[in-house]
């Protein structure tokens, strides 16, 4: 496993975990991990996105709402050990191991200019390139 | 890359326009592009399917519900050159890169026979017949 | 296709009925079916777990509730041969070519313990151990 591609479509913070998990073990493993951020899952690269949790399975547990969820789970991250994902995030892109692409329709279509996203990311690109990304990656999966 | 294969199982607007991006994208790239059709995503290939945005991830927008928001979006994708996606995915379809599988099993269980679905379809497939087109695929993904 | 590994990040009956589909069929055309159940995809691996159909995509038609719907379908599993999901999961695990993982993070994030799992689950792993199990494998689908 030298390179892995993830689609990332949706925002909310259970993929952004995924995201983050697996984007920073991976990079810790010397795995290139690069990670095309579409539609909803553009806006994960937003400065200042809060995604929060929303895929609660139930109801009628004592965590009443997704913001509620989001406040438990990142307190856990916190005593797991990942206090801020996006330090960890940087640390990886600036090891050159974890790559984030912005999806340029998608930011046409939602009015969203490179300015609005974090400096980290790289260039944006659209289907094509995304399938010139996957060319030679050992998987390619969406989150 | 010289197959792609994907599982289209949501019927949202959000994982057709995926499919139609990525489908027409990659059999312009000469990248043959398989889609097997299952669960609710069966539903995509009926005639006259029409799906929604399902996964807006906030509230309190000028975009209040999913139908005003599907409204926008198939808006603005016109202004992208995607006026009808199902023209453009029957050019890739009849070019013979872009395949339709609708998955035999959800068939079965949800009473949807062969004549409801598009004409452009391939026969229906069950798991099996899908693993079997994964076998020499570069990439199998979940949309 | 001699392996394949999949992520199943929800708690749905939609994403369960795929992984007991996917996973025995291709078990019995003797491909390593490997199921790493993070997140919300845990609770699947529960003892007693009764998922709910989730992603029900419209409204108005006699279906009202996703109770409902998971009761239907239930039914029509039955008459398609698939009485009891379980049983023919734990053949397949029996065979030794369908495995599933709990992910360590997720059960410790959650509180859940190895006894509250069912008997037939391999030993968890985290993301560095669910990479590993990637390393030789021929696709890796995130359901």
């Amino acid at each position: 496993m030298k390179k892995m591609v993830f689609i990332v479509k949706d925002y909310n913070y259970e993929k952004f975990m995924m995201a983050t998990i697996l984007g920073t073990t991976g990079a810790a493993m010397e795995i290139e991990m690069h990670f095309f951020c579409t539609f909803w899952g553009l806006f994960i690269l937003k400065k200042k996105s809060k995604p929060k949790v929303r895929n609660i399975p139930w109801r009628g547990i004592p965590m009443p709402t997704n913001w509620m969820a989001t406040r438990v789970f990142r307190k856990r991250m916190k005593k797991y050990g990942i206090e801020d994902p996006w330090a960890i995030i940087k640390d990886a892109v600036e090891d050159g191991k974890m790559k984030l692409y912005p999806c340029t329709t998608t930011m046409e279509l939602m009015g969203i200019k490179v300015g609005d996203l974090r400096d980290i990311c790289e260039d944006p690109i659209g289907a094509a390139g995304f399938l010139e990304i996957c060319e030679d990656a050992d998987a390619v999966i969406s989150l």
